[in-house]
């Protein structure tokens, strides 16, 4: 592999950054880890120690990179990342799915994604344009949930219905005309929830294409912040997704 | 009133930045806002009209003020902001509140408020130490719900208890007994929903105060960002204090 550079969409590797997410990284999606990279300042601790063994023992190369390391993270400190092979993924055409239309904030798509597989929704597709999920602030912001969901691209939403013509849609607006707690009860199978973008919605149009919910909330905001509508949204419709045994 | 200086704690004012933080401001508490501040490189549009206009009609002054202004936010552009005094509120007694333990990070606390004004809950207390949520950018983050509900800030969760010994708890904990989907539908009033720190949670010892809820999720996660957790939980607990019909 050649020198590393700045992160980049057009690059065919990126970064998982921060401890948590590096480890969910070497976790989840071993084969296509190609470094650990580590701070020379970083403070040695059990959690570091174990990062450093995994990676050892999946013969992942550990090497010191105080550059790459800084440059990764312009505000807080990055003491260790590790660098892997982008893949497209591909969706379960039976499982639940998430649709985020032309997100474009990278914390949020990140919270929706570590949202989504707490909520065992392990199926995410994205319409562009989009933030990039192989970005490292969405990685981070996902703390490396990303690692362990099927993520897919889709350049219209017309081609993502095509595609799960059989997937009930429930499309989140402010103006739908069902109450998500009214849906709650009656939720058909297989469905994909599908969530705006964080300025715009969805279009008024969409509402034709499936069943289009609004969330319940008083006229004094303007609208709930899109990572919040979606975690409800989630949470009302997953509660046979999530076992209440499961731990 | 002297020259405007960079926001702290200890000053008696504070910021509201951003075209929709700054005419909340105006709206909500009037009495209590000093000056428009405006940047020279604002472009003109309707809702710059209509904040301009509104603070005229108020008395409130209009200046050009580019440094504070750039000082204000480091990374996006701010092109107008409302200096105001800063007032702790006071709690109603008979409302539903949020109770946030020492929460630390301001992107979270702001969408925290915003939602809990979204979902009928006009009461927050906020147990030290915590972020200020006068710090502009909780106020951002709240897009101006800072504004319409009421704060109040205690030293210790004993003594925000003692106050409000009538308040049924709701304590948000991983290993919380009672499962949230489970509660829903029995709720005791008045209540109070308590949130932990984003890193460390609520300590184990609050169990006792009140019923530990945990809200379901899957083991392939941590935990839910606590932004969201608060999210789910005011929704799944607020069904009656935001109407259907109201819109």
């Amino acid at each position: 592999m050649a020198k590393l550079e700045s992160y980049d969409r057009t690059l065919s590797y990126s970064y998982a950054p921060g401890l948590f997410p590096a480890t969910e990284c070497l976790n989840a999606i071993p084969e296509r880890c190609h470094r650990l990279l580590i701070s020379s300042k970083i403070r040695m601790s059990d959690p570091v120690n174990a990062l450093i063994e995994k990676a050892e023992s999946l013969h992942v190369r550990v090497e010191t990179a105080d550059r790459v390391l800084e440059r990764l993270s312009k505000k807080e400190n990055c003491f260790a990342a590790v660098v892997y092979e982008k893949a497209e993924g591909r969706l379960d055409p039976a499982g639940a799915h998430i649709v985020l239309h032309e997100p474009s904030d990278t914390g949020n798509v990140g919270t929706i994604i570590r949202t989504a597989l707490g909520m065992g929704y392990t199926n995410i597709a994205i319409i562009r344009p989009a933030v990039d999920t192989d970005d490292p602030r969405v990685v981070r912001a996902s703390m490396g949930a990303c690692f362990s969901v099927n993520i897919a691209y889709f350049d219209t939403f017309e081609s993502y219905m095509e595609q799960y013509a059989d997937h009930q849609l429930y499309l989140f607006m402010l103006k739908g005309s069902e109450m998500l707690n009214e849906v709650t009860g009656k939720v058909q199978r297989p469905l994909s929830l599908v969530f705006g973008n964080e300025a715009r919605g969805l279009p008024d149009a969409f509402a034709e294409y499936g069943i289009p919910v609004r969330i319940p909330h008083s006229n004094r905001i303007d609208s709930l912040n899109l990572a919040i509508a979606a975690g409800i949204g989630m949470y009302a419709l997953a509660q046979q997704n999530v076992g209440q045994g499961e731990k």
